[in-house]
This record gives structure tokens, sequence and C-alpha cells, in this order.
């Protein structure tokens, strides 16, 4: 250690494991191969080396450690060996969001992963300035976030649709919360506080839908209000940007009725 | 408009008023000059014209409108006409919070400034990476998150400390609650009940403290989770990034004792 170099304490925390999600089967014995970007990732980012173990995930088998054998040049292939979780239903809000500039969506994407979101449904609106959505990154960027948050299960990432077409589809036992951010709406600890009460403890499925940049479009907001599965909520006094909103109100699901609380 | 493009609606909302905070008196007919990045904003990046209208505030006096008189290269005269909004008090939670990579350390003071704290405290954990943390330029961030926020006042960012040292300070009378990743805490939501239960309706003063990247080390946790003012709480069954845990703790925060609930 150089001189000037201030002295660090020794970090006491053991790294945790990598995680990754793969599509095929898992089983004790079975044999998986990592497509190129995930071998990639782990032999020449995480440094990964034949004998190293990991942690698989499929969204169907729970989650298991697996060895890997066999590294090079952006192939990968493993053993998968015991089973350590038991695959879970991941019920958690779905969330509709309006496009953002690029990083902003990115962020909207990873967070509500974190939260535990189970459906994210681009939506464009009036005011809606991204013409185009990018489902494919958008979808990497979800299971990124699955594999470092513990996640079983990956978030659906549905395809664009315009507001009219996601109003006309949605199933009217899921209460849609309108993130409204003229200060018209319930406030959001009430509204589902309300929810809840109304279920008698289930929790109740629940979607959130958050505006663009420049907000909903009056008649938008009109239009919405009157939908009967519909209750606009307010997030507090200050002006939030879209993607603040989204995350303020999946972090706000998830401790009033997410699991744990 | 070309061929191919899709027809988009007009947009009905109009554009919100530009806000910027400055530290001069506001007081009707005062005559307000602003700094070099401030009228370089407005003029340049925000094309604003002799004649046009912004909103000022300065923690103290309220907020104004004013007319943008005298701007051209870098320099800017603003003449204060009515004030818009009475000066209010904007308690809200303090947020001490490891210094994490660049983009997510902005991130924070960003969030933390909309959704309400009303301290930001950067403070070096055991396991903290970042060296170094640049006082001006977080204030600076949370000054434009604040401009857009609607906020009245800036929330002060204190020059970083050792936790050694926030402990040592920290006022007995404000609960802190640590993000305690290792999901030992109470839930979010229960503790913060708890609180506003034992004050009788009036929101206790709060600090919330958020671990590094790596999280906080066992003994410090050991040791944080010892202190009388201290409560441990968990947000949930997911691991959460530094950055994400800190906002939702703050999100709950408002959704359960902030202004409006």
């Amino acid at each position: 250690m150089g001189a000037g170099q201030p002295e660090r304490p020794a970090v006491t925390r053991a790294a945790p494991k990598i995680r990754l999600f793969v599509p095929d089967g898992l089983a004790a014995g079975a044999r998986v191969s990592l497509n190129r970007d995930q071998a990639h990732y782990l032999g020449h980012v995480m440094r990964q080396r034949e004998g190293q173990s990991v942690l698989l995930f499929n969204g169907r088998d729970g989650e298991w450690s697996a060895v890997v054998r066999d590294i090079a040049n952006n192939r990968c292939a493993l053993d998968v060996g015991q089973r350590t979780r038991r695959q879970e239903a991941e019920t958690g809000p779905w969330l509709a969001f309006a496009p953002l500039k690029k990083t902003a969506t990115g962020v909207i994407v990873e967070k509500a992963t974190e939260l535990g979101a189970e459906r994210l449904l681009p939506v464009f609106t009036r005011n809606t300035n991204s013409a185009r959505v990018n489902v494919d990154r958008l979808a990497a960027r979800a299971r990124e976030a699955a594999e470092q948050s513990g996640r079983l299960t990956l978030p659906e990432v549905a395809p664009p649709v315009a507001l009219a077409d996601l109003l006309a589809d949605w199933p009217g036992k899921r209460r849609l919360l309108v993130l409204d951010e003229t200060g018209g709406g319930a406030p959001i600890a009430r509204a589902l506080a309300g929810l809840d009460a109304a279920t008698d403890g289930v929790p109740p499925p629940v979607g959130f839908l958050s505006g663009p940049e420049g907000g909903f479009d009056s008649a938008e907001l009109d239009a919405l209000r009157k939908l009967d599965f519909v209750t606009a909520v307010g997030l507090g006094p200050r002006v939030l940007r879209a993607e603040t909103a989204a995350l303020a109100a999946l972090a706000c699901w998830q401790a009033l009725l997410g699991a744990g609380r």
C-alpha cells in the first residue's frame, strides 16, 4: 500500500453469489449452457473460472447452485447441483408507464423490477415524446435487475400500446391507480389501505399508470377519472419527475401491501 | 408535416413556469441578478427573452413572479413582481447516505430532494468505495431538483463525515431508521406507523441511513442496532440497490407521515 493512501478496514462481508437467469429447465445433475452475453459477463467481467459456483433460476424451477465448467471465449457450461430456493409465485403490481428519455426509462424498468413489479407495460400517451421503445433492451435490463435483486421470476415487458388500447384491454378487477400530478388524487397511502381493507387482507391486484415528462393531457386525465376501475392518486405536495413518481408508488405498494409488510 | 410522420395531437398543457433559487432578498419591486450559470441556463438553454416571466424563491421570502430584464451573455437581471406563494416551513426526514458511484449519488440527491428530504448527510462507512464527495456538485443538483419540484427551500447538503462522527452528533430525539438489507429489520410501514402513533399525530423527526453498494459491515450493523435512537427497518423481500432503498424509504415516509397524506 503506497504512502498517503488512507488505511481501509478489511471488508468482512462475503461478496454475494452471482445469480443468472437461464431459460433451460433446472434439476440436479442437469448441464446448462449460457448464451454469449452471459458467458462473456461471467468470464470476462466477473472473472469466474472453472469450479466456481453461481446461482441459477428460470422462473419455474426455483433457484439452484451450479458449478462453472468449460468456460472460454464467450461460451460457458454449468453443472446444476442443489436447489437453494423453492419456486414461489411472485405476484406484484403492474406498472403501465409512458416511456421517457432513454436513461429515465431504463431507471424505471430497473427499479420497478427491484421493487416487485410483475408486468411492465409501456404506453403512449398524448404528451409522450418517445416514439420508439426497444422492448428487448428493456427486457434485458429487467433480467439484470431480477438477477441482482434475488427475484425468482422476471417481470414481463409488454410491447408498447396506445393508452386507449391499454384501457380497452384492462382487466376490470385490477384497480388502476393513475399517478395524478395535478394534485387532484387521493393520497396514495389512503388509497392503498382502502383497497386492502376491501379484500380482507389478501393483497388486491393493482396496476399503476405513470405519465410522460410533460404529464397527462387534461382531457386524458378527465377520461381516466371516469373509468370505474380507475382511482387517481397523489404522491404529496411536490412535483415529482415521472420516473420518481413511478418508483415512489411501487415503494408504497411494497411497504403497504407487499410481502413481509 | 412530412409524409409518413405520425400525426400528433396538439399538446394542451401549458409549459410549467421556470423556477429559480436565488440567494437575494425578494420583495415587490426588487431587482435581482442571476449568477453566470443561471443566466446562461435562462438565456441559452431555456431561450428566455426580455419581458418573459419566471418564478423566484430564496428559502425565506416565499415564491415571487419576476420579469426578465436585460438578459445577455451570461448575465441577467429580473424585476420582482408579486408574491405567488407564502413561505412555509418544509420539515422533512434527514437522509444520511453512504456515497455511491457518481451517477447513483446524483440520483439519490435529486430524488431525495423531490421526495422532501430536509438534510442530506454523506457518510463514510466501512464498505464505502467512494473516497471523495463533491459537496458543491451535490448542492447544485439539489438546487435544480428543488427548483423543478416546487420546493420553497433547498435541502442542506452537509460535508461528509465518518459514520462514528455522524452517530456521536446525532440528536437523540430524532429516530434514525437504518435501512437494513440483511432482512433483520422491522417492516418500514410498521416502523413509521409506530413512530406516528407515539407522537399523537404530529410527524416525528426522523432520519434514514442507507448503506454503500456492498452493504453495511456486520460489525457496523450490530453496533447500530444497539443504539437507543436507532431502529433497523426492512424494505421487503428483495435485495434493493443502495439508491433504490434510500428512495423507497423516503417515498414511504412521504406517503405515511408527510404533508397531504
